[in-house]
């Protein structure tokens, strides 16, 4: 357990597109609920696909020595609106985000989902959702590795390889065990273990072994595509996944999908060896159609920020926090301003 | 064009658990259609999971063999069952299955998604569902690439190599295209290009050169994340999805699931080159579970034959299964057995 802080310093990124809209809200709400009790310092780093735009820096290393510093990242979101041909595709991506993952170490990449009571979604009788996905965030096909023989010509073979490692499996596996004996008990290894072989046994044979160490835990396992049906059949028999960081990046889009949108998805990039700063983020993208008009929805920044404090030992703030979203949740009927929706959900945890 | 033939020789592998039942139907229902226009002569190969207990074969090279002398095969399904441990778990799936899609060639894997009308789905409001997904077969993550390095130890590092050429690529990626210039003209690529990088460009630079062959058909580009997010909430949008080898699994899953389960799903494992037979299968496993009690559900086994009499050349054939199944699908109210609805279908193309 972490003793709870008197002061966080906090790192924000606030990024492209919808990315500065939300994040200020969630930062209104952390301030709000905080109040008095304990100190909020912020540190602003202008980062994305405008910053790289501007000087040609995605991540330089001294500014992620700085980022080490702080107690938490709050991320908003970055990326280049689709049809920008000066940005290449993928870059800040990759060199942003997925470069704060892995430097950081953030081996646990955590997605809740939830349906809230009043949420519309795409199910006719969605039951009730309430899992967590448990995402590897360090590896898998993740790091970059590959590469293109013959690029260009008719005898191209482009690779791209997966790399696991007991030390990245079983670190993860072990923290949704420990979440799902903190839930309902029951664990889902989420892989395709009978045509990747490799790594699909490391992660199976992990798993076993992990589970043994929680002996009131269940476990059971599907195969990625016996997940989607379930995904949409009947989410409600799902307590805890954990997966690898692709198959992983598919089941929460879809997650967040059927408990009512990428609107209300959040998520936290956790360093649970407390080695470095964990980072908290919506899962949704940088939305740059409607950005600068106020028309995103922040409850997913907002609810990531409320992870941010659970990590950082401040259990019944972030419990307000929640709390506060879904009442804000119940009762929405019309169209609010992103700042509305900040404003209510602050008055409400204040 | 193929000329129709004469005559089918029919390789028929029905498989373990329900394989052999839907299999029978698929079987009725083809020698209903074709009536004494078109001779029918099947060879059944005992192959699967049983087989490999009873013989230690998955599919020897004489078999292979054999199997390529055919017009066609019409495959059931394989596996054991979930908790049986006699059998190396995914062993008859990847070399019987799998070694049958590669060896053949089998490069454009096929899977139709259709709402027939009537058919109860999980989406509230799907609205009017009709694509096909275009999985490429024979490469990318399923070549069993890889492997596991200080295996059981804590220093085991597990690796999965998806392989990825300008060949397999072009093909199915053309195959796909021509598939949207004969329907409704759109054309979406699914693939992570963000950050596979390589065999994601690959991808996406084949498919804009190859747009340029067919200016009538628009193409569009989805992440495999917010492909799974669409086809949930706006399905409709789909027309032609082509895709690699394991995105292709995960979304055909899912696409099945919207349209009423994979009772319902066909896919075609087509050699468009004819230099092997093709092979037709549902999307279904062998559901050991309910296996010999006449409760599966054979139309996706009778979807998979009018695919096949499709690729044959009898389109008009396969139209007649295609409408009474739709006519059959819409009538449904209390359960059948397998038969019956074979039965039905039979009665209902002779
Ligand atoms: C932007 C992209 C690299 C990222 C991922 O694939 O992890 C995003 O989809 C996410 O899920 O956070
Ligand atoms: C059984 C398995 C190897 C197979 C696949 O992954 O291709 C199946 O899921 C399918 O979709 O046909």
């Amino acid at each position: 357990m972490t003793d709870a802080p008197r002061s966080i310093d906090l790192a924000v990124i606030p990024g492209d597109g919808i990315g500065p809209e939300v994040t200020a809200e969630a930062v209104k709400v952390l301030r709000a609920v905080l109040g008095s009790a304990v100190e909020l310092a912020l540190t602003e780093y202008p980062l994305g696909a405008e910053h790289w735009l501007a000087t040609g820096e995605t991540l330089p290393e001294a500014t992620l020595g700085r980022l080490r510093g702080h107690d938490a990242i709050l991320f908003g979101a970055v990326g280049a609106a689709p049809g920008d041909t000066r940005i290449p595709s993928g870059l800040i991506e990759r060199e942003l985000l997925l470069r704060l993952r892995f430097s950081l170490d953030h081996f646990v990449n955590l997605r809740p989902s939830r349906l809230y009571p009043g949420v519309p979604g795409p199910l006719a009788d969605p039951g009730v959702i309430d899992f967590v996905v448990v995402r590897e965030g360090t590896e898998g096909p993740y790091t970059g590795n590959g590469g293109t023989l013959r690029g260009g010509t008719p005898h191209e073979v482009a690779t791209e390889v997966s790399l696991n490692t007991a030390h990245g499996v079983e670190r993860v596996v072990r923290d949704a065990f420990r979440r799902a004996a903190a839930r309902r008990k029951k664990l889902t290894l989420v892989h395709k273990h009978n045509v990747l072989v490799y790594a699909g046994h490391l992660w199976k044979r992990t798993v076993e072994a992990v589970a043994a160490e929680f002996p009131e835990v269940t476990h059971d396992y599907l195969h990625v595509d016996a997940a989607m049906i379930f995904l949409v059949t009947d989410p409600s028999r799902f307590d805890v996944i954990v997966t690898d960081n692709l198959f992983g990046d598919i089941v929460t889009d879809l997650a967040a999908a059927v408990t009512g949108g990428i609107g209300l998805a959040a998520s936290a990039n956790l360093n649970m060896d407390r080695t470095a700063p964990s980072m908290f983020e919506p899962v949704h993208g940088s939305a740059p159609d409607i950005a600068g008009r106020q028309l995103a929805d922040p409850t997913a920044a907002i609810l990531s920020a409320a992870l941010l404090l659970q990590h950082l030992g401040l259990g019944d703030h972030a419990a307000r926090i929640e709390r506060a979203v879904e009442e804000d949740i119940a009762g929405r009927s019309g169209a609010r301003s992103t700042s509305a929706v900040g404003d209510a959900i602050a008055a409400a945890v204040s």
